[in-house]
């Protein structure tokens, strides 16, 4: 950030009176501007004993296999955003089931939300995000070729928690690859 | 926003390709300008049969009661935002037990999580972002003075809950005041 969005003038970094972190502000207009974690929301749909993945079309980390998710909206909740990013990227209309796994990643400022969710019936297809949208059995999953840590840990949690029939909230703090 | 905070042009509010929605955007340096939803964390300290609210000292709501909660920062996880605010606002520090209460407010585009807490010691005092610091008993809350609806919220689930022992994590979404 160089200059000001409200008046043009060139940013100065300080920490404004009362604050106790340094921000980006504008020496004409006073105008403070906060840089805040942003929300990742997506699920975790599941067919039979299957999951959904995709394959990432869009940088970073094209290629490799993720769960459907993406940034939040403003205006929207986070089951909608969590909705929608599945309907963007798999083109699959799923129930959420429940809140799974919430994750800060301190590292590159986002707080991930996965729900588990069911998905009525196979019907899903790739998207200008997603190279290939498949399902997967446990034995099945590209563990060597997952996008993200978060994706690897909510898949681990499921197959786990499978076993015993209940999906607890898991909650993760991760601060660094 | 009026101007690219990159390199000072004038932004344009155009619906950038391979994307669905208008963005800020700089018609010089192309750079597309995303705002996202905010994250609120906090927590509801209980102390024996008493829980710690704070009167605001800031606005909005100066003057109302308010649970210890405040904006994420970056570089922090979801818990580390909760008991910063509560140390900043309420001079406490408290013990997270487990998160309590989600809630999208998608009028205002925040995220509020709220943990539920353990003040281990009735220490606590005012502070610049709070008039007063103190503990109710459910029948000295002061509900007509509550500075947000999702404070409301949170002690009646709490209340409610404690009468059966049991703090299941409750998801709200709010659409307007």
């Amino acid at each position: 950030m160089k200059f000001c969005s409200n008046c043009a003038t060139e940013i100065e970094v300080k920490i404004p009176e009362g604050d106790s972190l340094p921000r980006h502000t504008c020496p004409a207009c006073d105008t403070i501007y906060y840089h805040n974690p942003k929300i990742v929301a997506g699920c975790l749909p599941v067919y039979g004993d299957k999951v959904l993945l995709c394959k990432r079309a869009i940088e970073p980390r094209v290629g490799y296999w993720t769960l459907p998710a993406g940034y939040m909206e403003n205006g929207e909740s986070t089951e909608e955003a969590a909705l929608r990013e599945t309907l963007e990227e798999a083109n699959a209309t799923v129930n959420l089931l429940s809140l799974y796994t919430l994750t800060s990643i301190t590292h590159v400022n986002q707080v991930q939300f996965i729900y588990l969710a069911d998905l009525p019936e196979p019907k899903f297809s790739s998207s200008s995000e997603s190279l290939e949208v498949k399902l997967f059995s446990e034995e099945e999953i590209p563990w060597d070729d997952l996008a993200f840590k978060t994706i690897h840990n909510a898949l681990k949690f499921y197959f786990s928690d499978r076993k015993e029939g209940q999906f607890p909230l898991r909650e993760v703090t991760l601060r660094g690859n």
